[in-house]
Parts: structure tokens; sequence; C-alpha cells
């Protein structure tokens, strides 16, 4: 017997991993010292404009969003999507990103479908200059199915301690909404569950009102809003960033708030996009549900000063985005809705 | 509907985070600034007495050691394991840990069970002072059955830039072995394929010659090497290191020599322990493929100058060590065996 014939293909990963190797070192730049292979991806900051860095890390998987790559037959969006995912975790604290690993583990190592995912990756690193220094990639039969996988993203960036944010958030803040492209990458048990078994569509389904087929509206990128929000970091305009991930308004608002201080939200101030309406009105389902479990076209929110709020709205306006002022910061504490 | 309905819990996923926080904090020292929670775990790193510090990164999971885990409901092991790779990993560049991340990817969001498994992350966190200072608990029904689950780790270190390992190894240098305590994380699925299917053993079998059952000793936990060659790596008495994991000896020292260096093994250096015995006589494994996908009984190789080969041995048996001088590097390349 030999480890083939017990699912695990040895040569299968030496051939992924050449492939890997390219498109790692199409995002290094010249802080990278090691090339992907080596134990540990050794990396050289530079933190001679710093007085107190400090390192921000997070890690985060796409969910089940894969399970519609899958069934779409496209693989190169996923790590695309966790990359910007993990740039947005640690952007919220004030962090800019020094480097990328990543996770692949799947059911049966096939090179081909290996590339695909890991250009995502490298596609996005590249984006947000983030190299990708390291990963690791594993076969695992019988944790997954034989066309399945799963992904996790690990990101450390830096950030000046003085600078780290959230930082002075106070009664009377304005909450700025800036637009997701979809469900980035949190809800789809849900969405899936409605759109492709309650409703019957396909992922092929080409619906109207979306302009788009059902697979490509769930495929939509997570947005990165590193370039949009970095200049007003820069410039300290900003109180508070706020990530709308996995449980949404109500899950993720209170975690950049002072203890004492809420949310209060405006239903109105932005449309919800179709997608978001396909899904409610296909399941069902209360807008309370709907508001922890997605985030309703808005990605991320900045908290800011009222005296700060025409120029943080006109900088990224600059930059090509959408602004919505979705809310304020109130005495409480959670969401609430006017 | 709701999220539930679609398998996906929060209420059971905020439960499992209020379990974590607190073992994440009993690994915390005075360098992390962040609770668990935040969308990025902030870490201060003290480099004052870094000339050139380099962070050193790695990722890795621990296989199908899960699927052990799992048929012995032994759930508060495979972190720790994971985290002695983790750590074992940037060692083999020099670097010692800063801080430690882990994802968790479960079938059915369970608090009790995913308080186990970070027990076991939080358990080496302490041991091997490497704070746990994020993560990420993804429940993905469809993507894992309701009992199973994978795990993926993600470690930082620093290493002084010229003190990175490996460091000039030459020919003649002297491999030192230092013991495995079982399978560590690599392996599991061909170990399981005989042990469990083609000998028809349980995990609760006792074996005689394991002294202990299947299921115990294929959880043996991965050793880590930190405490024992610290002292060594500050004494630069170390020119390379090697951790013995997936690909096996042949896999993995080629990574950590230069080319037109090679290694030549001697079998009877060491004694394998009986678990290979058993896993190699049962399914009738030849011993190239046994040793490119076991550790064979040697979790880690220290490649040392022979003139400070005593030095290395005596400071790693007053540690407890025991050592095996298995081979040596000579001029060519990969391994070969006397």
């Amino acid at each position: 017997m030999d480890y083939r014939e017990a699912g695990v293909d040895i040569s299968a990963a030496d051939a992924a991993k050449a492939r890997i190797k390219g498109l790692a070192r199409s995002t290094f730049n010249a802080q990278v010292l090691t090339e992907i292979g080596s134990f540990g991806g050794m990396f050289r900051p530079d933190l001679s404009r710093y007085r107190e860095p400090v390192l921000v890390a997070s890690t985060d998987g796409v969910g089940t969003k894969i399970k519609v790559a899958i069934l779409a037959g496209v693989h190169d969006t996923v790590g695309y999507d966790l990359v910007a995912h993990c740039v947005n975790d640690i952007l919220v604290q004030g962090a800019t990103p020094l480097f990328f690993l990543d996770y692949v583990a799947l059911g049966k190592m096939d090179p081909v479908r290996v590339e695909q995912i890991v250009s995502g990756f490298s596609r996005a690193c590249a984006e947000f200059s983030c190299p990708l220094i390291g990963g690791e990639t594993a076969e695992m039969p019988g944790t997954y199915a034989e066309d399945d996988y799963d992904l996790a993203g690990f990101i450390v960036g830096v950030v000046e301690k003085d600078k780290a944010l959230p930082r002075g958030v106070r009664e009377g803040d304005v909450l700025v909404g800036l637009p997701s492209l979809g469900l980035h990458t949190n809800g789809y048990s849900l969405a899936r569950k409605v759109l492709l078994e309650t409703l019957g569509h396909r992922v092929s389904t080409h619906l109207p009102e979306l302009g788009m087929t059902i697979g490509q509206a769930l495929l939509a990128p997570h947005r990165g809003y590193l370039a949009a929000l970095e200049p007003l970091l820069e410039r300290d305009r900003l109180r508070a960033l706020c990530h709308i991930t996995g449980g949404g308004f109500p899950g993720n608002i209170p975690r950049v708030l002072p203890d004492g201080l809420g949310a209060r939200l405006r239903r109105g101030a932005w449309e919800r996009p179709p997608l978001f309406r396909l899904i409610q009105k296909g399941g069902g389902i209360s807008d309370e549900e709907m508001e922890r479990t997605f985030n309703m076209g808005i990605g991320m929110i900045a908290v800011v000063s009222p005296s700060d709020l025409h120029e943080v709205e006109h900088s990224l306006e600059r930059r090509g985005e959408t602004t919505f002022v979705i809310g304020s910061v109130v005495q409480g504490a959670g969401v609430s809705w006017e």
C-alpha cells in the first residue's frame, strides 16, 4: 500500500506547489526575503516611519461562498474575496497590510484547481500591496468531498499605536456607509437555501432584476476598502471603521463603539440592492433576520465627527465612492432603527 | 425562513466566542493589546533587542489526525498539535514565536466542542509563550459533516536577520535527530487506512506492542522543540534545523540544504518506534514510501558543525532529550541511505 492509495498524492502536491510559487512571487516586494516553500515566510518590515508600531493580525474564511464557486465552476474569485475580507478586518483597527498567508484544504489535490484558487489570492495581494509569503495546501480525503474545498486566510498589518482605531467615538458622530458589491462573504448558507432550493434557481439562471445570473450575483467580489479609506486614515479623519461581516449591523457595529454608546440607523438612507430584496422576499425573511445575516448593501461604515463629514464625503467621492449617511452614534447600546 | 434553518446558528457562535475569550486571555502577555473579538488582534512587539528584526510567518493544519480525534471523542489535543507544528516551522528559520491565530471550521457549531478544541490551542500557546490573539470559528453545514471539522493555525515569530537559519551548512556537518512522539501530524490518511481498515483495529483496541490503544498512539502530541533548541539558537550552535513534516525525510531535509549538498542517513542509527513498524508491516509498505510519508520517529533534525557536536548533544541531553546522530551532509542532492 502507499500514500496515494490512501487518497493523498504527493506528486500532485508538488505540481501544485510549483504553480503557486510563481503566482506568489508576483506579489512580492523588497521586504519579502524567502520564496514560497520555506518552512516559514520571512518578511523584514520597514517600521522606520512608526514610533510605536503595533502588529494587527486577523484570520478568516469565505464560508460557503465556496459552494457557489463549485456550482459555477469559477475558482479564481474566492481567493480574492478572502484577501479583501482580511484587509478590511485590519483596516478597521487603522492598520495597513504587511503580508498574507493562505490555507487551502481540498478533497482531491488538483493542481489546476489549486492554481485557479491561488490566482485569486495573488490578484488581491498585488492589488492591496500585501505579499503572499506562505501557505499550506492540504489534501484531506474524507473530510472534504472530492470536488469540495475550504480556504482560510491570515493577514498581518501594522498601525502606529496612538493612531489605532476605534479612537474617540462620541455621541453625535455620523455613520457613513460605503456600498458592498453583493453578499461579500456572509450569509451564503441562507442565500443558497432560498435562491437554489426554495426558489429553485440554478447558478446559471439569468434574472432581469439582477441584470446577471444568480451565480454572477453570488460571486460578486468582496470589496476591499483600503484604497478609498487610506487617505482619511492618514489625515486622522476617521474615529472608527466597521466591517459588516457575519452578524450584520447588530453583530458588528457594537464591536467598534465604546460602552454606553449605540448606533441609530435609518432604513431609508440607502436602497437595498436587488439581490437582498430577492432573498428576503423568496425566503419570507424578516428585516431583523436579514440585517443580522447580510450586509444589506453596506460593506463598510466609517464613524466620523460631524465637523469632518463634508471632507470625508468629498474625499470618498473623489475616489469614486458612493456614500450614504446611514445613521449616528447615540446614547445606549447596540443598533436601533428610526 | 431564518439563518438557523439554513444550518447556521449565530447564538451558538456567540456562546462559543464567550468560551474562547477566557481561554485566549490565559495566553496573553503584556504585548497583547486587544481582547479576542476585535476585528484584528493587536500585538505590540518588543523588538528592542533586535538590530534588524525579520518576521517569520507560517500556516498549517493537522490533516486527518482530526478524524482520529473524532473517532476517539478527544478534541483537546489537536489544537495543541497544530500550535506545536507551527512553532517548529518557524523555529527552523531560527525564529521564536510572537503570536498565534486559529481557524476552526465545523459542520455544526457546538460551543462545548469548540471550547475543547480551543483549550488545546491555549494550552500550547501558554507552553510556547505564544499568545492566541485572534481566530475565526465558522459553521459550514454542507462542507463539513455534522460531527466533522478542520483546523488551520497561523503563527508569527521574529528572528534577527543575520541569525536566520539555515546559515552556513557545509559538507561534513552532522545531522542530529530528536525523537518524535508518534506521527505528529502527518501520514494520517495512510495510517488510518492500514490500522483501522486493513488491520481492522478500532481506536479503542489496546495493543501490547504499543503499550496503549490505537487511538492513544495516533493522538500522541506533536512535539514542539522550542525549549530544547532555543539555548543552542542563542549560542549560534545550529547551522540548520529541519522539521520532519509532510514528505518525510526526502521531502523536508533538502529544503534546508544549499544547492549541491545532500544528506546521507543511516537507517540503523535509531530504532523505528513500534507504531511505525506496525503500520509498515500491516500495510506492506516499502521503506521508501514510509520515509516519504512519516517522520519515522525523528521529529526534528539539527544540522551542526562536527566541532559543535559534543556541546550540542550535551546541551540537549541536559534538557532531557535523547539524541541520535543519524547522518551527515554530503556532496550531491536529496537524501540517500547508507
